[in-house]
């Protein structure tokens, strides 16, 4: 089923103590797009310069990414640079070049306007809105990503964007900060008053809740003996959580819990080598060993 | 069945954000009974001075807890001050008096000797070792707990104790110490060949981890809206481990499974209010409530 992601393509220059990199394909869309079209199609909205050939565009070869809407703009494309303490558990940004990314305006091209699943990336949240009003239909579920950077800055924009959506993927630093709360459970609770009827918190290597209705569900982190460089963890997160719900065409209580295990596993697979590397060699029989392998991981029978 | 545990019983004064006390009834052994004596009956090896009379006792009244091994001393009981951060993640030691813990020298009365289930809890490990030397026979598991003063302090002490146990439970900070690895996969591997053939890592907020064998289990901490004193979450947890172990008589890899969930359960009921408030308030039913909405929590269908 049609899934549309919103997001940005990005050059990254990375540095982990595992090695490093000074230009390689990066961009939360990147990510999301890799992991989610091993489940689902993807349609890509997203802005590049002309730095972005067609050398750089071959990343998503073979796979089943639509890329109608990338849209090529003169000037540079987006630029980040990362650099991650010893033990992955923080990092610092080094640089972060917006260049055509400043003056991004979605445009969502004709045949993408039916999408039935939406991933709003993290970018203006009027510009998230400005997506939804080219649908043609309301989505079956959109779901959106943000960041301490809006909710901090344009907290008025973001909750009016927050009552479109019906999912809403956060990690937990910023879910806290959203609700005004230290507790994730309040945090949940207050989140839902503010629109989203399903609330996904990223916990990093702890792994992830799924807050929806009544029901909480948590997923751990695949535990990996090596992580190479966490960078975009949490984009592969929502593409594999998103990818498995676009797959089935359901956004039941069952399906959200098993697209639960999707995204902690897609995020698993990210973090195995630099940039998208890992992503780019995935594949589908690969994600669905680790999703049995992270179920036994969490069954039990009292 | 029979579950031994050898650990501290003291006086606490503790300070959170919700509330404070002077003096109340703490130590790991304390926790760990009232924990464990829901779900099995405990003889408890430990040692207080004349500061801890009936009245103090009366902490484990209605409990299956033998305290024949409850050795009295001339001299103040062990007292340990600390106090919380607003967010609860960390705290701060403000006193730690050992006073007759000092000299403490477990001794087994001789109907405890045939322990089935055995605790060691954190204390010296010679004296761990000097435990095990009085049992009557090899035990069906030993399980035991240490911590940072242990593993930098008297390494060749704990490790020909390791080499005596069956499992450990650790914190993770301290699992990554004792193995000098940043990941606990890799962690939890170095710590086998140390003698262990099951490890419990203790995450806190984010729940644990069981490693036995090629397995894996992860359990969640169970989500409250409100912790109010996380002292004692980490005995509590042992003692909910192992009385389970020792109810069930069964040491299999269900068991062990089974086990860490009332291991995470007994640890949140532990921190819902001041002390061993809520311990020793706390039922078989309750207990159990919570284990099957633990499980529900983790439960995914592929």
């Amino acid at each position: 089923m049609s899934l549309l992601v919103v997001g940005s393509v990005a050059f990254d220059a990375l540095q982990t103590p595992f090695g490093s990199t000074d230009r390689t394909i990066g961009g939360a869309a990147t990510y999301f797009a890799l992991a989610a079209s091993l489940l689902a199609p993807v349609r890509l909205v997203a802005v590049v310069g002309d730095d972005f050939t067609a050398k750089e565009e071959a990343v998503f070869h073979g796979r089943k990414v639509d890329l109608a809407g990338l849209e090529r703009a003169p000037g540079k494309s987006f630029f980040w640079s990362g650099k991650y303490s010893d033990d992955l558990r923080t990092r610092q940004t080094l640089a972060t070049e917006l260049n055509v990314f400043a003056t991004f305006q979605p445009k969502l091209p004709e045949a993408y306007r039916d999408s039935r699943y939406v991933f709003l990336g993290n970018i203006d949240p009027m510009l998230q809105r400005h997506v939804l009003e080219q649908m043609r239909h309301r989505p079956a579920l959109v779901a959106l990503d943000t960041m301490n950077y809006w909710i901090a800055g344009t907290p008025q924009e973001l909750a009016k964007t927050l009552r479109l959506i019906d999912a809403l993927l956060i990690n937990d630093e910023e879910a806290c900060q959203l609700a005004g709360e230290h507790n994730l459970l309040r945090a949940a609770k207050r989140i839902f008053s503010m629109g989203p009827k399903a609330v996904v918190i990223k916990r990093g290597e702890y792994g992830a809740m799924l807050f929806h209705r009544d029901a909480i569900l948590t997923v751990p982190a695949y535990p990996l003996e090596k992580v190479y460089d966490p960078t975009g963890a949490g984009d592969s997160f929502a593409g594999g959580f998103m990818g498995h719900l676009a797959r089935h065409k359901k956004i039941d209580h069952s399906s959200l819990r098993r697209a639960m295990v999707y995204g902690s596993v897609l995020g698993s697979f990210a973090v195995e080598k630099l940039g998208v590397d890992r992503l780019r060699m995935l594949t589908r029989r690969e994600v669905e060993a680790r999703a049995r392998a992270l179920v036994r991981m969490t069954s039990i029978h009292l």
